[in-house]
Order: C-alpha cells, then sequence, then structure tokens
C-alpha cells in the first residue's frame, strides 16, 4: 500500500514540477503542483452528529483544561498536548498518572481532526473517539471508568448547564460520549494556518526561494507520498523502515542503542496482521518545528536528523546537504497561528461537596 | 502578638458596628467601619527596584507557563498555580517531580503580592524570591542548580531577547534573579477585583443583605484579626490553635485521624524559636470560595466547617449556624475577576540543540 501510493504521488510530482531548477523554483509551475497535493487547513474541520455550536466549543475547551477528567487531579489534556507548546509536551513520551511515562510521543492536538484515524496505530476513527482513551487509561489520566467521569463533571452545576446549552436538543446531555462530543468539537477548531497556506491559496510570494526549494525537493524527493493532504501526513499508515531498518538509523544517528528499547511493533498489536507489523500512521508535517522530539517513540529530537532517517529508511535516499537545508526552511513556513480563541485559559467550575476527591495513589 | 491584634482589631469593630443588628445590616456604618480594616485591591503591587514594563510582565508570564523550568519538563508553576482554578491545583498538597507530594497545600497565586511575606511559614520576603524556591526544589521543579536554570533559558534566542526588551539597562540580563524579577512582575498583576472592592469604593448597593450580615459577622466575630488590608489575610503569623488543639478540632469535624500525620511545626522550622511553634501566616481570603481544600495540610475541603474550626481553635468560639449562612454568603463576593490578560495562554519559544533535555527521573 505504501510503495504503490508514494510511486504515484511522485509520478505527479515529478511530471509536474520537471525541469525546474532546484535554486530558482519557478513558483507558479510549483504552486500548480503543490495544490494537486495539498490544500489550505480549513477554519474548522466538521464532523456529522457531532455539530458545532459556541456553547460547545467553550464547553470543550474547559474539558479539555480540567484536570478533574484525571484521578489525581492534576492531568488535563492539556498537561499533554500542551497549547503553550504547540499542542505537544516535548517529551520523549508523556508522563501520566503516578508519573508512569508512557510507550509513545504523544503526537500534537493541533490540526489532529484532519487526520483519517488518530493514535500513532490509527486505532480511533476520530478526535472524539481518541478524546475517550486518555481519560480511563491507568497511567494517563486514570479515572477508573466512564461513569466516574461523568459524576465527576455532572457534581458541578456549571458543567450541567453547559452540558445542556451545548447538546439543546437530548434529554440527558450529561454521558461520557458527549464529554468527548465537546472536547472533539474544540480539537476541531484548532487548525493553524501558515504561509504556506497562504502560497496554496494563491500568494506566490508567502513563500521565500529557499522555502520553495524545500517544496520543490519535498515533492521530488517523495516525502509527499506520506506528507499529503491538507496536514501534510494524517492520511496514510506506512511500515516504518521500508528500505532499511529503523532502529539501525536511529542507533546511527542519534547514538541510542535501540537494542535496549522495547521494540514497537505498531498497528500489529492492534490487528495481529503480519503486515502491519511496524506500521505506524505517518503525522502531519504542520508545526513540525516545534513538535519535537520526532517519531512514535520521541528518539529523535533534531529535525534535519529526523528527515535524514526517513529519508534513508523510508525512500532509501541519502539527502543531500542542499536539500535539507531547503527542507528546513520550508518546514519553517508550516509554523501557524493557533486560534486566539482556544489561547484564552477557560475558568473552571468550582467543585461541590458532590465532585470526588482527587487521588494520587 | 496574634492575641494582642485581634483584641485591638475587634475593638474598633464593635465600636463602630455596635449597635447593628445582624439581619438587617446598615451598610452605610459598615461602610465606614470597613474601609478602616480593608482596602480596596489595587491593579498592581508595585516594587521598587523591579519596576514593571510591558516586555517584562510577559515574559514573567511565559516563564511562568513554562515547564521547562523543571528538570522533568512536564511541571510549570501553573501546575501547582493553575490559573483556570484561582491560581492553586485544589489538591491537600501538591505533587511535584516523581510524583512528589509536597508537605504542605499550594496558596493562591493570585493576590500573593499584597502578602507581606511568602510561603506559609513566611520564609520569602516577596513573590520574587518565592519565585526561586519551587524551580530547585528536588520535591518540586527539580532543577539543579541556579546556573542550570538559566543555562535552559539562555539556550532560546527568543527568551533572550525578551530579557534584554524587560531589562533595558542591564548589561547581562538574564539570570537567575531576574527569572525571579520577571515572573515576580507577572504575579505582581494577579489581582482579582471582587463585589467586596466596589463596596469599599463606595458603591453600598454592592453586597445583598446577607453579604451585609456576613461581613459584619466577620467584623464582630473577630475574624478581621488576621484577615485584614487589602487581601483579607497574608499580613499576620500567627499560632494555628490559639485556644484549642488544631489537630483535635480537624479530626472531630472531618473525622481524619491527624495522630497518623506528621505534625507540621510551622515557622519553628525556620527560625527554632519556641514562640514559632505551629505559627503559620494568615492565608488571604479573596476567592477563598475557590482554593479549597483548606489549611496548611490542605485537610478540611468544606468551607463552612474550616470557618467553625477557626472560629474554635483561634477564638474559642461556636458560630451560630445563621453566622456561618452569613459568612458564606459574604464569602461569595470575594470571588474575583482575574486579569484577562493574564489568561492568554503564552506561545512557548522553541527549544534549541543547545537546551538541556528533560529528564524524568
Amino acid at each position: 500500500m505504501f510503495r504503490s501510493f508514494l510511486t504515484l504521488s511522485m509520478g505527479v510530482a515529478l511530471a509536474s514540477a520537471s525541469g525546474q531548477a532546484l535554486a530558482s523554483p519557478d513558483a507558479e509551475a510549483l504552486h500548480r503542483t503543490a495544490t494537486a497535493m495539498f490544500s489550505p487547513l480549513p477554519s474548522y474541520v466538521a464532523k456529522e452528529g457531532n455539530p458545532k455550536n459556541d456553547a460547545k466549543v467553550e464547553l470543550g475547551k474547559m474539558l479539555y483544561f480540567d484536570p478533574r477528567l484525571s484521578q489525581s487531579g492534576f492531568i488535563s489534556c492539556n498537561s499533554c498536548h500542551n497549547l503553550a507548546t504547540y499542542g505537544v509536551d516535548n517529551l520523549p513520551t508523556s508522563l501520566g498518572h503516578r508519573w508512569t511515562a508512557g510507550p509513545r510521543n504523544a503526537p500534537t492536538v493541533l490540526n489532529a481532526a484532519l487526520h483519517t484515524n488518530q493514535f500513532w496505530d490509527g486505532r480511533a476513527a476520530d478526535v472524539e473517539e481518541q478524546a475517550k482513551g486518555p481519560v480511563l487509561n491507568p497511567i494517563e489520566m486514570a479515572i477508573p471508568g466512564e461513569d466516574l467521569a461523568v459524576d465527576r463533571i455532572a457534581s458541578m452545576p456549571e458543567y450541567v448547564e453547559r452540558f445542556e446549552a451545548a447538546f439543546p436538543n437530548e434529554e440527558d446531555p450529561l454521558n461520557y460520549d458527549n464529554i468527548a462530543n465537546a472536547i472533539g468539537v474544540f480539537e476541531r477548531t484548532l487548525t493553524t494556518p501558515d504561509r504556506f497556506d497562504a502560497f496554496l491559496e494563491g500568494d506566490l510570494n508567502a513563500l521565500n526561494e529557499q522555502e520553495l526549494a524545500g517544496l520543490q525537493v519535498f515533492i521530488n524527493q517523495g516525502c509527499v507520498g506520506c506528507h499529503a493532504g491538507p496536514a501534510l501526513g494524517g492520511q496514510i499508515e506506512a511500515r516504518f523502515g521500508v528500505v532499511e531498518s529503523y532502529w539501525e538509523a536511529t542507533r546511527e544517528y542519534i547514538g541510542v542503542d535501540q537494542s535496549t528499547m522495547p521494540m514497537d511493533v505498531g498497528k500489529f498489536a492492534v490487528t495481529h496482521k503480519q503486515d502491519d507489523l511496524y506500521v505506524f500512521k505517518a503525522p502531519s508535517l504542520r508545526n513540525i518545528t516545534r513538535t519535537y522530539p520526532y517519531f512514535h517513540d520521541g528518539s529523535v529530537w533534531d529535525l534535519r536528523d529526523a528527515t535524514q532517517i526517513m529519508a534513508r529508511v523510508q525512500l532509501g535516499n541519502d539527502m543531500s546537504d542542499e536539500d535539507l537545508d531547503a527542507l528546513m526552511a520550508f518546514y519553517g513556513a508550516l509554523e501557524g497561528e493557533i486560534p486566539a480563541q482556544a489561547l484564552q485559559l477557560p475558568i473552571l467550575p468550582a467543585s461541590t461537596s458532590e465532585t470526588e476527591r482527587p487521588t494520587m495513589r
């Protein structure tokens, strides 16, 4: 699956961009090529069955920042998907209940609603389904049951009212599904338009020469095979290590002996199919300069190293310094703007005598 | 010290408010009494030697929210003094590095700059000195040395520039003192005006009858002896347990056997003076409805219980239900507004290859 898609994409790329000298790309031709592979970020990622309204967005934001959705009262969604640091925690793998390190790197929440599925192994259909996981996971937020999460929120009259306003046509709106629906709608507002969007929308001066050159490399070298669409990723699953072993490559580049780490079998753990061994979702490259450390195990901190590793193990390519320089410049143009409204910290309702008290053990 | 101040305050209170029936307080007379004991919150709490400027406030906010001021990269000032929950974590005692529970309840950062000193035992002179503590404390943020904290921040060019802008007349502005100075200036903006301020400023209709009755009780029963001034507290140190043992009282009220807990000797641990045994700073009662659980050990969750315990062990008083009802109403008027600018999450600079990586152990 991965190889055939890649070949197809590269074919399109090479046909459209052929004849462009790397150092002086033709912005107009590159724009034509790029718009066939990418699309501008929408301001909102709608989902049928979970309509947006202002009350629901605000409620979702409150729940996103509320540490009472963790057993300890110390961890919120924002602890690991911190909006002050582009929706990640910048840790190799996240810390959860009782300081437990999780097995995989926390992907950014920004633009995540555009992914075809969620988690590194794609085991959740959308951000709503994803949101239900960590709250209950014993090594993340560790609430021991959906009902207990609902009871906590329902113990606060302000939340009860806000669920009624956010889900106006439902008889019993405060339930676990709707906790996830509200968080999901908030997350669907978290798209981060950047200069690459301006370029895609027709402003041919939005990217400078070096950034255009990087875009050209990105297309010509085949990166776009996995990192296409509005999020530059999030739509393809691929075996990590097509041409050579991922572990060997990271060992060489970062000097870490991966043999001391447990091997992550990827999607195989979910499907138990041989074809899914070491298969992971290709992440979005929007804001990639800010979402270090990289890969599902957070093993590589330097974006240039991570890019070279990807080129080698996925594409059988050694990137030149010139190509890497250009790619780094292009990545810089993918740093977007987080909606100001999302960054306005909500004031959370007071607990009541009915609210379960935090337990740290 | 505590007793003499209390007697003095009560004398003033009773003289001014004598003859006011509890159920129908005379707002004008009460206003005269109250303005002698309290004062409205300022919009900023200035400190000589640490002048305010916009660049410094913004820098201080960034540092306040930056988890890289912890060894793990997981804990920021805001983790325990969460502005979404009125500057506290609503935990009995805070969680720190490696999930270690600290010995005392985290006081709110809101209006803290108005306190005459900082920490429950008053061991820091002001918010600037306070801010230096948790960053280095091995069971809080756990950076093993001032220089290492400075190195982390100095590894990011954006921070270097922001320190130059915030401390324009200094040759080498990025140092540990100035990290604390910037955080301090941000915290000095965190005053939370409420309806009681409106009353103090002359709007006699700002408080309803029940709230006025509560203010009258607050004065007449002697609460004001320790909880006076603009923050209704933060200015007096007192032995916790004047009339009877604090531990006995909390055991009776909350059903917890305090004998199983280590006894906190309070300021004695700092001064080693017999007179300072069990002496703590009287906390501010601004936003007291939101800063549960109460006391230095966070042992009491219910504000009504906490009030009754204080009345008994400090004043030798059993409050009537009517008095407690009125006090609870008055406390509601002390819920203030956090400045919107402080609630706008900053976007933090990206780490560089020079930035020390987080270590969770």
